[in-house]
């Protein structure tokens, strides 16, 4: 068995940024050269970053990144090198892999399958390829892929292994929710099984808008065994000396074949035996994380790579002295720094003295700047000027709305005064039910826990402070009941069922798409149940206004889940 | 040559409406018997109305919508009926149309093109149908299409037509842009003349979120003949004898045409003469409005519908004496009633004596109710508050956002109170370049003018106060230079540069994709294109947390323009 040294490259790219991911893929390759790799592997669509959505609608836009290959290719001497880009014809564009031999372009292979359910809409883009490509290089006979291709078990993979390649090589563009990465290790087990080849799996890292691309990229061979695994939520370069039988291809024995193109590459001008003594590489199979850990990193990636990639150093967050804020403003110290992070707590008259002490402990713990405004004198200025009109009328939801949003204008003063970026604290359970007041607490450039459930919300904040080894989160914020104090003596469950019943509701409703007596048979009521999806059903138009926020879960709001805002569908009869 | 008798019901469903819906098609089906139709047509997705987005992943949605049309079909006796619906199969579900012959579905046919472009996500939801469809009616061959079947020159009416097919009814939900309906007309007479039919085309009407239907049915006949048109943006049966020359079908030649299926419909029990007298139908061609107006009246529907679908009867708008909220008010007006719209008054000390008068005489105008509250006392307490945090800080942008979002809150503030819909008023060339306050003047339900850039809100005022034989919108408005008045002595064009120049870089660039080179070609200075560009790119973060409004040109915000928001393309080098 002859072997051959792969280095995966998990990189993180912006979209948009062509000439950065250009210096990102050099430097990624300088780093891959040091170690004497013979194949480098880049994710999919590596120079656009991804998803590139309606840029891809611009002409200049695929021409820049044709141009910025062009430039490239010609500097990825001395190996050879996989990387998406975005390739064109007279029939349209294509979500494309070059194949790049000691400096130049020696083959495109066009994705086939296109993803275009959840956040995907690559049909709205891309044609389909329709030409599966193996290449041979030192004798290993390899498939290149790129994401969806491997996914579906109709994939090109099995055309290719039937024509010889013992190794397929998968670019990404995955993005994370929870599970993910076990779930791709399964389903890149059965594949590498059912196709009998070794699968090297290259997954980009990094966060865009509302995703968040895990990394994670894998070595499977064709007993399952793991070769590889890169760390999650980080960059990387695994390096990996495979060693596989070669197979025999069929066209050997019936001249078939024809469906599969194939490039045979030359060897190398300078052996890698030239280049500098490099070291056999050590084993590099990272951990998993834990379930908290992984939603907690994916967190905090999304929330730095949102707040950097869009030039913002600073965050500020309005802590209430709540369990929402307090995880928000912990994320936001690990993602920026504590420099870089400003809290403001806005009492009212509602606010309780266990609010304040708890949202100054937990300033504490972190290390960050505490700036405190009541609101009562600007809520009274509202309440006087608005009297004529509210004659007659109780009081009711808008007193408390408009004390939600006075704290939305004085956050959004400071963001504008000092040019920082304010994250809202909202969880998904309360945006779910529309617990939650447009333009007040939902004001704010990224909604960091948007996609996580409450009950979700407790459990990292465990993990937490025992992962720390120290209460970060003031153990009260964790035991006391959940309050908006937006009123005398309000708790959260006089509006909403417990969460542990309105969690399980919300992801068999939102994220699985159960019917009403699917749900009931969960054993909750038909009167809970109904409440609870005629909450989320009428509050779809503040979601529709909410600031996009990191998915974790299958199904996020945002681009993953459209529905229309005039609805009348009930579910019921 | 024989006749026909066919009813187009152009009609107005409701998303998720099942039970509404198929009470709207008994009855235009009861209207249509009056008037001895033979052949009623309804459009695309009736039964569920369109488009109803990810409802389509429900699996009660779907068997709803299929239980609907199981028991709308034992009435629809008496006559032939095409009726949209979500057909289902074990490969997946399909947007469907179903014919209906005296109360048996006697065939359905699955759409073959699937537009996913746009506005349009069909194929994250549908599978494409392979098999076109004819009927022989009355010795009519017709063949039988659902929308983008018919956009597609390569779509399946010329097999349908080679089959003997002289008749292409053709169902729609096809939204509205401007120039859409002579684009559509242009196209129909094309499509007929290629393929030597006559072409009935029904379109839905009313308003869905941020789309309109504009209604607008057609029947065209191969020489391109207007045979029927249906009025513009309203409810309308439209009933017309069709007169055709049968053609030989190309099978009885050469026993060809496998590809379509063939139904033959069975003459009906109860002839038309019997039901009752019912006079020949006279020609029914709707004028085609001007373009102002035709924009006017997708705005008045689109504010309708999205109010009553949603249930708000009453709507709220800031009056601030500008351009922008006059046309709003005046919209709203039509579309609701002045008993139903309350306008607000909030000054501040920017705001000039002209802008005062300027909108207490619109409000007389339109007879509306004004209320006034100025903003200053609250204003001065943000400021005192927030006086520590900014010491040692200028006035900038900050102290004006602060004034929008002020206004924002009161107006939130009577909605909560009163549940009425806030009407926004920002036009689309602000929403372009972010001359808009998030939580300020962006705050409410539905963004009426988010689609209309400034200079055609100038032109639909002057078109407005002409149609209406008086100054319903105070002359001032319309000459006055625009201005914020955020601060002192504040006008646009200290910002923004002359709105003429600024709408043309902004169709280039937003709409129509064109690089910097072809918009410098267009007489712009490279300068004042890179400021525009930057300022679209830069504010794409703001319009994702905007409400939604109507669609009016080919490429609107929301849906229609999917763009990340950390994205670094600059399109320049």
């Amino acid at each position: 068995m002859s072997s051959i040294r792969i280095a995966m490259a998990q990189v993180n790219p912006t979209v948009g940024d062509l000439t950065g991911n250009a210096l990102l893929v050099t430097e990624y390759y300088k780093r891959a050269r040091e170690r004497c790799a013979e194949l480098l592997v880049f994710p999919e669509l590596v120079i656009t970053g991804y998803p590139p959505e309606d840029l891809l609608l611009k002409p200049a836009f695929i021409e820049d990144n044709l141009q910025i290959l062009r430039e490239l290719a010609g500097k990825l001497i001395g190996l050879t090198t996989v990387i998406g880009f975005i390739d064109k014809d007279e029939r349209g564009i294509y979500n494309a892999a070059a194949l790049i031999h000691d400096g130049s372009v020696v083959g495109v292979y066009h994705k086939m399958f296109l993803p275009n359910y959840g956040v995907f809409d690559e049909k709205r883009y891309f044609k389909a390829g329709t030409s599966p490509l193996n290449f041979i290089l030192k004798g290993f006979t390899m498939g290149l892929g790129v994401c969806e291709d491997i996914w579906t078990p109709e994939g090109p993979a099995h055309l290719q292994a039937e024509c010889g390649a013992s190794v397929i090589i998968n670019i990404n563009a995955s993005p994370y929710h929870m599970k993910k990465a076990a779930m791709r290790e399964e389903m890149l087990i059965e594949r590498a099984a059912a196709n009998d080849v070794t699968i090297v799996y290259n997954n980009m890292v990094g966060g865009q808008d509302e995703l968040v691309f895990d990394g994670h990229g894998l070595i499977i061979d064709s007993d399952g065994a793991v070769l590889g695994r890169a760390p999650a939520f980080e960059e990387a370069l695994l390096v990996h000396d495979l060693r596989v039988r070669e197979k025999k291809r069929d066209q050997d024995k019936d001249g078939g074949c024809n469906t599969v193109r194939t490039i045979k590459l030359s060897p190398l001008k300078q052996e890698r035996s030239e280049v500098s003594p490099c070291p056999v590489p050590a084993a590099s199979i990272a951990a998993l994380p834990g379930p908290c850990e992984e939603v907690y990193r994916a967190l905090v990636l999304g929330t730095r790579d949102y707040g950097h990639k869009n030039r913002f150093s600073h965050a500020v967050i309005a802590l209430s002295g709540g369990i929402d804020s307090a995880i928000v403003a912990v994320v936001a110290v690990e993602a920026l720094g504590s420099e870089n992070v400003t809290c403001v707590f806005l009492p009212s008259k509602y606010t309780s003295a266990e609010s304040r002490e708890d949202a100054v402990e937990l300033a504490n713990n972190l290390g960050v700047e505490l700036l405190s405004l009541p609101i009562d004198d600007i809520l009274g200025l509202y309440l006087k000027g608005l009297a004529p009109f509210f004659k007659g009328r109780g009081t009711d939801v808008t007193e408390e709305n408009l004390q939600a949003r006075i704290r939305g204008d004085i956050v959004m003063a400071l963001s504008n005064k000092f040019g920082w970026l304010v994250l809202t604290t909202g969880n998904k359970s309360e945006l779910s039910v529309g617990y939650a007041t447009l333009y007040g607490d939902m004001a704010g450039g990224f909604s960091v826990i948007k996609d996580v459930p409450k009950t979700l919300v407790y459990e990292i904040s465990e993990w937490i402070n025992k992962s720390g080894g120290s209460a970060v989160i003031p153990r009260r914020i964790i035991t006391k009941a959940p309050s908006a104090e937006l009123k005398e003596d309000q708790r959260d469950d006089d509006t909403l069922p417990p969460y542990e019943e309105l969690d399980a509701i919300l992801r068999a409703y939102v994220e699985e798409d159960r019917d009403i007596r699917e749900i009931q048979a969960m054993g909750y009521s038909e009167d809970l149940v109904k409440e609870v999806m005629a909450m989320v059903d009428k509050s779809e138009y503040k979601r529709r206004q909410a600031a996009p926020g990191i998915k974790i879960t299958p199904r996020a709001f945002g681009r993953d889940r459209r529905m229309p805002i005039t609805n009348r569908y009930k579910g019921w009869h």
